[in-house]
């Protein structure tokens, strides 16, 4: 039995990806959306921050809490890879993995009363649980020598998105960030099924999709509660 | 009450960095130093590394086991702004923060049988627990525009080291990473006392030495039990 730590939620992920099917695979692909982090009582002290407004850059320590995580499995599919091919755990970022940590990068935008942190490009899920918040130290973190191994030459392929703009309303301020979510293809790396209609939910709406080739047609944007158009 | 995770050790540092003086502030500065990451019985698998070795980077994040945790403080004094200047906990990356993780980026060397992994660059003590092992993805981790806060413009000052070639036998082939170690000038920030005998462990040796200026005098390397010299 190995020795076991406890780690508490300082914080957590305010933003518009309502659930996980939305989250970008990747941070920083998506900066329309907006994180906002909200601090757990005992770590709102605008102190802590001290400084941090001189960062471009954040790394958040945070939570992998909605996968079901009994069970690890020594290899995973990364989507990326078209999610046939197998690597080992440790040679990816999944989030089913011995300890469920996430380390993501994002933009500092501001450090908001609160104390809060505005800040661009996460991909963590609204109510994801933050363990740290780290500055990005350049001279530490970026390294411009290395190699990306299985990652390497992989460019995602953009969707081209066809969206009635009547259908936007619902979304208000956010409709432009969910036509940025849906051109990463938001489908499991795995399904690729045209006759499919595909759903998640983005700013507390629910966005219903079909994808042909490269190309994504909205079909709804329905806010729950709100009447089904017949 | 804020919510707790549990998070176990999956692998443990076995390097020259006998106690925590000797570990250089930031990870990649001494390269001389080879760290090997040995699997906890329970993640000793070889399929969980499957593909890692593409990789020239990696992250290891790992506990700060080596300092008092009880009582974390919203400011600290980062050792590369004199000791003296007190920024946000969460501006820093210091040790004792309010969830003991640490985060390093490491050149990986290779992957061997057991398996282990050999990296150089690590800032880690013998010793310390991992909780998990991640690729450095260039594409997502590497972020050139990045401002660097109160850390810009800090060069580090490096020591001039004088060392008898004699005093360096007890530490074989560690004898070029310890003079490295020096260089980097291992006292803490905020002490500067010319007449002091300043002391460490390194590669299992007793190391003494002063500092006056720029210039690290090495003062005796033993290995404990042997002898010392009247």
């Amino acid at each position: 039995m190995s020795e076991v730590y406890a780690m508490r939620v300082i914080a957590r992920a305010r933003n518009a990806y309502t659930d996980n099917f939305s989250v970008p695979r990747q941070p920083g692909l998506i900066p329309e959306v907006v994180t906002r982090i909200e601090f757990e009582e005992a770590y709102r002290v605008p102190e802590a921050l001290r400084g941090l407004e001189g960062f471009s850059h954040l790394w958040l320590l945070w939570c992998f809490d909605r996968k079901e995580q009994a069970g690890w499995h020594p290899t995973v599919r990364p989507p990326r890879l078209g999610g046939n091919t197998r690597v080992g755990v440790f040679a990816s970022r999944a989030p089913v993995r011995p300890n469920p940590i996430g380390l993501s990068v994002v933009r500092l935008l501001s450090v908001e009363p609160g104390p809060a942190l505005l800040v661009r490009g996460a991909d963590l899920a609204d109510g994801t649980p933050i363990f740290d918040i780290k500055p990005y130290l350049p001279y530490a973190d970026c390294v411009p020598e290395a190699t990306g191994g299985f990652t390497e030459g992989l460019d995602e392929k953009r969707l081209e998105v066809d969206c009635d703009p009547d259908l936007l309303a619902p979304l208000g301020a956010e409709a432009e960030a969910l036509l940025a979510v849906l051109s990463h293809d938001p489908r499991p790396g795995y399904q690729r099924d045209e006759n499919r209609v595909y759903g998640f939910r983005f700013a507390g709406c629910e966005v219903r999709f079909r994808v042909a080739g490269s190309r994504l047609t909205v079909l709804e944007i329905r806010r729950p509660g709100a009447p089904s158009p017949v």
